[in-house]
């Protein structure tokens, strides 16, 4: 901000700004005139004055719209020499170039196991068999004439954060924790299509199975089936995106992404689980004593400060927000901490937005910062009262041989440049 | 939905489902037999496997998603015949092709008065100046750097449903009420920019000005400023596209969409309204009397069943899902109302998603369409207690000389063939 006549050699304000109360006052004013201010374009510079000369494009001349040429960087972003192939592999949510709590559809992170299937919504067909009394099938059509919901949810995969259970690896939140993102689904109860069926006496699990070449199938309670699961064909208000299982996706809130089985295809109703390759093969954590916990469905709570961050920088001394996301698979996030000394001290942050059950909720914590180098670290507490974890108190229990579920409390190095670093404390 | 094993001539069920409780019963099962199902891909007809032989697209082959090709027609319109050129005209969101209360950034309608002003953010300025202690110039960086809100808002043209006070015109929801969304914005309250600047004792109006080649202005009063306003920068997550008015606009919550300014370059702060070209040629409310309504800023509550519609006709009887959007610039919708017969008797629908002051919400009403013709209409009510009127009555007060604020009750015709058109009743 700099006072409209000194605009070349700018003295730089502080801030003094409650984080609660959002009032603002400006101190320790610079010396600077006091001259008449220009009250049209003419005496603006040439270059801020070069749009208003000329008309721009008219209306739909992109029928559906893209961001800004100079957004361009804000992109999913995959790591190639995490997978051989890029069909089967991860890209990461910018969460660095995002704010509030809404993920736009095309920035969700994707996870493939053999690319994304090409499904015509005309041929989807939805198969309901097993242990039913009548077994069906639904067209998507079908789906849409049958009573329908709207829920804001996070979706995290199992693996986000993965690499970092063997320490500090990935620098930047984008890839250390970019395997998230949250939008609204409009979908079927998935009870309501089991009771289109009829569920026979014996009915304990569910299977769900994707139509990707894959065919990505995974064992669900029938407890959570008839709980808050979503046979959901829309995000954000449009149809799913393709990499998110157009036409049809199943939503299983606050459970790992994996069992959110994409292009769904299939559910079977059964009395035990499947144990399928990826419940079994994958997606289970191996213990230090060799042991395997298995269907770890739900992701505890969890935080990650997006800015600063090592993609992100900050720029200048002075006023600094730190903007976050917090997340939990149990309920919702009822407060988050923020810590500047690697969690020797903690401070309560704001909470800004709505909060929603196993939604992603957006945090701010708003202070000077004086360019000293400080440790950075956020925590979230859920309505359980579950509280998000160190890495090292992870560690203890659960070794380093999964690379699922790491909910363990993010450190972020700030440096006196205003550079930042993934790093390990404790 | 078809029993499995009776695909091609599938008895259609009759779904007795309560809206309520979401529980669905399958009444008159047609005779068919329970031939054991396939468990695997190999029995599905070959076009559902074609997309299960092969590899589809990998992760980050785009960067930045996009729909399915199959979704290509559900975008934004314009109306060549409505002005004569596209720089100064508008397209229509596809609200029926929409459900939830999220509008996709890439389908917020368009309105602009010069075409898209495309503004190098590193070169944008933010003046704020007039009746205040200290006039200030803000860069991109230095707005956010200021504390920040998450706010879900519609934003309606104070157009939207114009052509319809002379009758129906339009048919098709896209195009008598597609001038309205509804996202997550994200920016400073317009209060704190204020509060840096110190607002001199005779100060009661704001004027907002965009940096487009029309620089679009308006008055405001200081009180609405210092309410709700938010100068945001980020709409859904993201950066604001820049139809929306990249890199910065006023968000004036509930308020007609004209004095939301885009690309927003000039805050002056004055003791009485300029009288703009835009609350006087136009945004003002000619009366039968010959006087005009000015300043009509609030939105009134207002609804449409998006579906059925025009462009979204009925495809089967039996069970019929009515789907709609509902919103009010005074405060929370608290009720919707649907009626099957032209207003004589109403309904109450289920509002289904959250509920927030100020934003659209959805419902839906569910019923037994047995193909008889239909006269469909909504009608909202919000936490004022102010219920929206049907459009006989507001022409009565407004006569029908304006083309603004026109809330009142949609009425679409369902035919016995499924098809609806847009008509008047009463």
């Amino acid at each position: 901000m700099t006072e409209p006549t000194d605009k070349k050699h700018a003295s730089r304000r502080r801030f003094l700004v409650g984080a609660a109360g959002l009032s603002a006052t400006s101190l320790a004013a610079g010396a600077s005139g006091r001259a008449a201010l220009a009250d049209n374009a003419k005496n603006l510079p040439p270059n801020v004055a070069d749009w208003m000369r000329t008309l721009g494009d008219g209306v739909a001349v992109r029928a559906y719209g893209h961001p800004s040429k100079f957004e361009k960087d804000v992109i999913r972003r995959d790591v190639q020499w995490l997978t051989s192939s890029r069909e089967s592999s991860v890209s990461f949510t910018p969460l660095h170039e995002l704010d509030g709590i809404i993920t736009p559809n095309g920035l969700c992170f994707e996870r493939h196991h053999s690319g994304i299937a090409e499904i015509d919504p005309n041929d989807y067909r939805l198969m309901l068999h097993g242990l039913v009394d009548k077994p069906l099938i639904f067209t998507l059509e079908d789906l849409k004439r049958l009573p329908r919901v709207n829920r804001i949810y996070f979706l995290e995969c199992a693996a986000n954060s993965g690499m970092e259970w063997r320490g500090a690896q990935l620098n930047g939140c984008q890839y250390t924790h970019g395997m998230v993102h949250c939008v609204q689904y409009t979908g079927v109860p998935l009870k309501v299509l089991l009771a289109q069926a009829g569920l026979k006496a014996n009915a304990k699990w569910i299977m769900a199975e994707g139509g990707d070449a894959a065919a990505m199938n995974r064992s669900i309670p029938l407890s959570k089936a008839l709980d808050d699961c979503i046979v959901a064909y829309r995000m954000n208000g449009e149809m799913l995106r393709p990499e998110q299982g157009y036409p049809v996706r199943l939503v299983v809130p606050g459970w790992e992404g994996n069992v959110w089985v994409k292009w769904l295809r299939r559910i079977k109703v059964g009395d035990q689980p499947w144990y399928t390759r990826e419940e079994t093969a994958k997606y289970t954590d191996l213990l230090e004593n060799g042991k395997a916990r298995k269907f770890t469905f739900e992701m505890d709570a969890k935080s990650v400060i997006t800015a600063p961050s090592p993609q992100a920088p900050l720029r200048q001394k002075g006023f600094t927000i730190i903007s976050g996301l917090a997340w939990s698979g149990r309920g919702k996030v009822k407060r988050v901490d923020v810590s500047l000394d690697g969690g020797r001290n903690w401070r309560a942050a704001r909470i800004d937005g709505p909060v929603f059950e196993k939604a992603c909720v957006r945090f701010y914590y708003e202070f000077e910062w004086n360019g000293e180098a400080l440790l950075l670290q956020s925590r979230a507490t859920d309505d359980t009262g579950y509280v998000q974890p160190s890495k090292e108190s992870l560690r203890k229990i659960r070794g380093v041989n999964s690379i699922y579920h790491n909910n363990g409390i993010q450190t972020w190095s700030l440096k006196v440049d205003g550079e930042v670093e993934n790093v390990e404390v404790g």
